[in-house]
């Protein structure tokens, strides 16, 4: 065995399980590899117990971080050197997750990579999201540091649109979820933003059930953000 | 925490790596859950390092074992409690990985159990799969004993239908690969199999991409199988 591919990625994942799946059917899918010794070795940490996290940082249910600290060490036991999280909430404690020293990537940084490959002519971008993701302002933040002028969707459009939409992904109503996040997008782009971050798992799933061509701007799925983010790590240079 | 969800589910995967992702995606969608914490703990091992299957039995290539007993010993100590290998020729060394003691889910045995819920007529049923996994008669004897008569395609069959077909999913094209394989296992019915067990990761995917009602006798896609068998075993009882 004389592969280059001796860097093992770990993926905490289980928040959901089924987005943890997803991001390793688009890591696969994404790696460019002609037989299976050219893929990346991978160990998915998939432990759907986690508490609730949007409960766990309000402060009405119990704490994540415990059970995120004991998948973290599970996966450097397994011999993993980095860490993929894909679940957007989750990154609310990447600093806590990064304090034992093992580098977790972070899907808004993985986000802003695929931003900067767009080449737009402006930097204000829209993100859409869950309310808590959006409220925690884990893309808002972390993507203004990187100079980005960041949108939202109004009160009402997440009221109209974007909620019921993932509501509808949720349990796999995925073509009634297109024309709402459509609008949606479209309408940041109305509003100026030359970009749309879909800072969810459902979101993306819903926009590719009809034709693209009706997005007025780009989108960047930060799932597949995240395994491109992984794949340049497992594949440096 | 008091879920009833402390079995943790193993998987020695990478073989491919998009079997794995697409093992990991059916257990989540067929294990019965409203949320995320009713899931299974699972934790997978997808190394596709591991040396090829085909060559490595021929005598061709490298011995997997060593690679098996690697993933399996990472398994055990990440507190897994059986082990399911979503990769039909693997299963060649069951008996080798199970020595250590840990489980290993069959997945013969697991179509087997979904055989036995078809309640069909007849024990002659067909099977289907790659070259190695029929010239191994991985399927054939494990069946046979638990009281099946197995018949397969004919060469004839094998060549003109399942092997091209096989290859068009391998590349994605699902729909050039639907007719072929609808001809095959109705071949097989025509010649008494009551049932098909499709004993093949690809076999599935390209039976899926066109009407169902076409197929003359009931198909057992063995990537759902060991899910079911997974579940099972997290969930006894």
């Amino acid at each position: 065995m004389t592969e280059a591919n001796d860097r093992i990625l770990g993926v905490l994942g289980g928040m959901g399980p089924l987005a943890s799946a997803h991001f390793m059917l688009r890591l696969t899918l994404l790696t460019p590899a002609t037989r299976d010794q050219e893929h990346i070795p991978t160990v998915l940490w998939s432990d759907p117990r986690i508490p609730d996290r949007i409960a766990g940082r309000a402060g009405t249910g119990p704490d994540p971080l415990p059970w995120f600290l004991r998948g973290i060490d599970g996966l450097r036991q397994a011999g993993c050197g980095a860490i993929a999280v894909p679940c957007n909430t989750a990154h609310a404690w990447h600093d806590e997750m990064a304090a034992g020293g093992l580098p977790i990537l972070h899907i808004v940084d993985a986000a802003a990579a695929d931003l900067d490959t767009l080449r737009l002519g402006s930097r204000r971008i829209g993100v859409m999201g869950t309310v808590p993701t959006l409220q925690l302002r884990l893309y808002q933040d972390r993507l203004s540091a990187l100079g980005w002028d960041c949108i939202q969707p109004t009160e009402e459009e997440m009221q109209r649109l974007v909620l019921p939409a993932i509501a509808q992904v949720k349990v796999n109503r995925m073509a009634g979820a297109y024309a709402p996040l459509v609008e949606a997008v479209n309408n940041l782009a109305s509003r100026g933003a030359a970009a749309v971050v879909l800072g969810c798992t459902e979101i993306p799933l819903g926009i590719l059930a009809g034709p693209q061509e009706a997005l007025r701007v780009p989108v960047v799925d930060t799932i597949d953000s995240l395994a491109r983010a992984s794949i340049r790590w497992a594949r440096p240079g």
